[in-house]
């Protein structure tokens, strides 16, 4: 029971069958299709060797395989992700070294440290902390961050930095040294990736080609552009002619190996590798979230953060760099009718084979080529209609979707999204501090009490409902005080004030003190203090306390009971005793 | 009218007669008498020579006079941002250098400013997120930190460190240079003014001395240790003895001048200055407020902000440091009449009086006694019983004093309540992020709706209503998915969910996001989702989106409405119209 929650392969696997095999298989040959050309742009894209980008391909798909609750999540490097490392790594060592690469590693086993950790103190929920808005404002701009860093690679000059303002100063600074052959390898590349993607398959259907077919020969498009463009610069020798190409590499699969224990590298790399594992585990669950949705399934948050841990921490195993679960790739293997997690250990298996045949011919591949691949891919990140909707909505949605989108192109991925999220918690925090609350009055043929601005409401002379809509703490304690002594002095004739508490989800030390407050100075005033409707668990704390003892007034289980029962009165109101509340107050709230 | 919100003298000094002379110079002399060695030994406390404590007993006085609006405020060196002082300049400055003075002097000005410009942009609510658990757990910590500090002055050792740890083994390592004669003097010291102030009120009465007199008696009680300290050190020579004193002091009054501006020094200072203000004015308005209160007068939060930035601007050019409102001296200026803070102005006048005639004898003046006086007045701060208050409360307000309280002793003063601040925010956060959720059903006999498990009530099969207690938010909107689709999973029979919104104060974009795929997803499993007792703010958003015109059900006044309406019907339910529920809406919600 406990091992099927850790391992939901011991659960899958026992129901696989030849039909979910046929599936997998099928889902799998796609997949490995795409993700070929998707893996060696996304190592450029990190700063990595491109053998890199398959080595992350392979390891970490069979991690989640294992531990993994989605059915059609691929795993392996991704746009953001890629550029975040970039970032990272970036800093504390020089791109193409032997210690950047290393140090890429130790940024793949810390996040997967980190993600196994939350996973297994079920820690999942402070991905909640990263809002839609602030997710939109990030990638929109780490698209846009990618789609210029590429720049360089289409036009064959060199650029650095990983915000806008950097990159663009290093793009305008080598204007001069554009290699005009690499741009049209670029671009040639660029047109033949849209062709293939924008009309490829109408035109296939035109001849008669089967749609099964028709997918695997679009979905092939990218490889076989790699393929075209390493078969020009052999027949056309392009390095000669200035045109960058990945030059050799190691051939074959990666040694196995335990990142060294550097613990100053280390310290840098924290802070990095938890903002890392937190957006890779947002991008990840909600795909797979939305995938699982469409077919009934579900996927468990929790063991999703130890499945995609379990995959950085092979990825740091095998050579690799941090990898999540990619959108457009899961929705091909989704698309291609993947059934189990297996669908991913056979696209391991592909990518495997693929690393070992492909190697020897990587050498030749025109970086602009890849560079060309991440544009494509990246441009459909780009959504700046969030802006205008968020703004339609809401402008505190709007500061965060704003300040993330525009932090993180002036100051990098990590200042970006930090920013956002301070600012997304800080107005959460604003608005509850100065909470909405109304004075509200019987709505007519009915026991509803509702705002007096708003509704049409009967009110009673001598008594003030007030209803505050928001948990009372200590943020807004001193608001509330002011706000009851304010409108004690505006109404000389006041008997009753009824603090009605259907908006109060909880009501903290501070703002039990101001409660206090309340109840002393009205009591200064002749007026008595009452509340009505207080919820279940509010109220358990209250009663554990002197409050309800020293209060100048009654708890009522309903607003309409309070009026009704102060009307009757006429004004005259008994003081309830302190063991009397007490005793009532389990059945009567 | 404008100038009187800034300038409160204004509006005051019109009204001022002869009575409110008369009680604002006699609450002066008391004050002038109790603020003397308070000044003295504060001063030294943060580190500074002695008389810059009555240096900034004057100036800002008077500041606070002409721009604050609390009639029994006291301002001038307190224990607490004393401390803050020191462990703040300490960094940046050796202490007893001229630079040490300055820091301190740049220290009040930065405090200052950000003090008036919080007060003219209004934020004084940031204040509010210092709650009273974190604010009395700093405040006891504070006080053993400077009791401790100041055993190293009774027992004539030097000691450094500004928290506990490094505090502690300084005083150990030097326990064998204790000096035994400073030890006699700091003792008896302690002892005299702890038996004036317990014993000595009684023992005039039974002399017959008149309450006033006997007043003013026993506040001049540590004023006559101070000069029977002095008065031993020049007859038994106890310099020669190796008792440390206070020694030659610049004579007379300050110059006033302006803090040289030193970037790199702002820089350091900034911060420090930031909590110093904020935690000053927290102190400050709660004592003025509590004040205020007893007379039925009235403060104004954003005004006092201007008026103790005013102060700490006034000690900046006056040769002072950070200023705020104290709590013992507020206490007595309101017990002996202070009428208008004119009587304020009158104590500045006194204390200038007082460094005249006083600094030429201040060389004689044994540190010991100082340090008892520091001792006697912070041993009221410590207060351990919030510990056991706040457990028996709650959790998590007992977690934000044991945090702040721990990380102050161990980690210092600003550390400890930063991490205080930021723990019960987090609190918050992580309760707001899993909220409260119950089924409910209608209360016999009344319109009213309440929790299944907390009461007896009537539920309809086929319907299910859930109340959320909470605003819903980003941090939560996952979490209302996971428990709406719960519910639908577990009730196969369902017909009708119906989200009963009495607690939600705010819907934000990433919540409505979330709604919409509720939505979808009941529609899917042919269940309607109906909303009610929508708050008005929160119905004005909604009915800006398209959210309302993709809902799957119907948007209720009432919870009670919701349940007869669907009830009539018998499962039979109408899709509203767009445009039907938007025309209704502003009307009906």
């Amino acid at each position: 029971m406990h091992l099927k929650t850790y391992f939901p392969i011991l659960d899958w696997s026992r129901r696989y069958n030849r039909s979910s095999l046929t599936s997998d298989l099928i889902a799998a040959v796609i997949v490995t299709i795409m993700l070929i050309p998707q893996s060696l742009a996304y190592a450029l894209l990190a700063g990595l060797p491109p053998e890199v980008g398959l080595y992350a391909s392979i390891l970490p798909l069979i991690a989640y395989a294992v531990f993994g609750t989605s059915n059609a999540l691929a795993v392996g490097p991704v746009a953001v992700i890629s550029l975040m490392t970039a970032a990272a790594v970036g800093r504390v060592a020089a791109e193409g070294s032997g210690d950047y690469a290393s140090a890429a590693i130790v940024l793949a086993m810390l996040s997967g440290l980190i993600l196994v950790g939350l996973g297994l103190f079920r820690l999942g929920f402070i991905a909640n902390f990263l809002s839609h808005p602030v997710i939109s404002g990030f990638i929109t701009a780490s698209g846009i961050i990618i789609a210029t860093g590429q720049l360089g690679g289409l036009l064959g000059i060199p650029t650095q930095g990983s915000a806008m303002p950097e990159l663009v100063l290093s793009i305008l600074e080598n204007l001069s040294n554009i290699n005009f052959l690499t741009l049209a390898v670029g671009a040639g590349s660029l047109l033949l990736l849209y062709v293939f993607r924008k009309h490829l398959r109408p035109w296939l259907r035109r001849l008669g080609i089967n749609d099964g077919l028709a997918t695997l020969i679009v979905r092939a498009g990218p490889v076989l552009v790699v393929l075209l463009a390493m078969a020009s610069a052999a027949l056309f020798d392009l390095k000669a002619s200035g045109v960058a190409l990945v030059g050799d590499v190691p051939q074959g699969l990666p040694l196995l190996s335990l990142p060294r224990l550097d613990l100053p590298l280390i310290q840098q790399l924290l802070l990095p590798a938890l903002i890392i594992s937190i957006v890779g585990f947002v991008e990840s669950v909600s795909v797979a979230q939305t995938l699982a949705a469409k077919r009934r399934e579900r996927i468990e948050p929790n063991q999703e953060l130890i499945g995609l841990g379990a995959s950085n921490i092979a990825a740091a195993i095998g050579g690799g760099y941090p990898v999540t679960g990619g959108f457009a790739r899961s929705v091909v293997n989704f698309d291609a009718g993947a059934a189990t997690p297996a669908a991913g250990a056979f696209t391991a298996v592909g990518i495997a084979v693929a690393t070992i045949v492909l190697t020897p011919f990587l050498a030749l591949l025109p970086k602009a080529t890849l560079a060309a691949t991440i544009v494509l891919a990246v441009l459909s990140l780009v959504d700046f209609s969030i802006l205008r909707k968020a703004y339609a909505y809401s402008k505190a949605d709007f500061a965060a979707v704003a300040i993330t989108l525009f932090a993180t192109l002036a100051l990098g991925v990590e200042v970006g999204i930090s920013l956002g999220v301070a600012a997304s918690i800080l107005v959460f925090l604003y608005r509850s501090s100065k909470p909405h609350a109304a004075i509200v009055g019987q709505v007519p043929g009915t026991e509803h009490y509702r705002n007096i601005n708003r509704h049409k409401v009967h009110t009673v002379p001598g008594i003030l409902s007030i209803r505050v809509d928001e948990s009372l703490y200590f943020a807004n304690a001193r608001y509330l005080e002011d706000l009851v002594y304010a409108q004690a002095a505006a109404n000389p004739e006041l008997e009753h004030v009824i603090l009605m508490c259907s908006a109060v989800n909880a009501i903290d030390m501070s703002a039990l003190e101001s409660l206090e407050a309340i109840n002393l100075r009205l009591a200064d005033l002749g007026v008595h203090f009452h509340l009505s409707e207080i919820k279940g668990p509010v109220m358990d704390h209250l009663a554990e306390t002197d409050f309800l003892k020293h209060l100048n007034g009654q708890v009522f289980l309903t607003q309409h009971q309070a009026v009704q029962s102060l009307t009757a009165g006429a004004g005259e109101v008994r003081k309830a005793s302190p063991t009397e509340v007490i005793k009532v107050a389990p059945v009567a709230i």
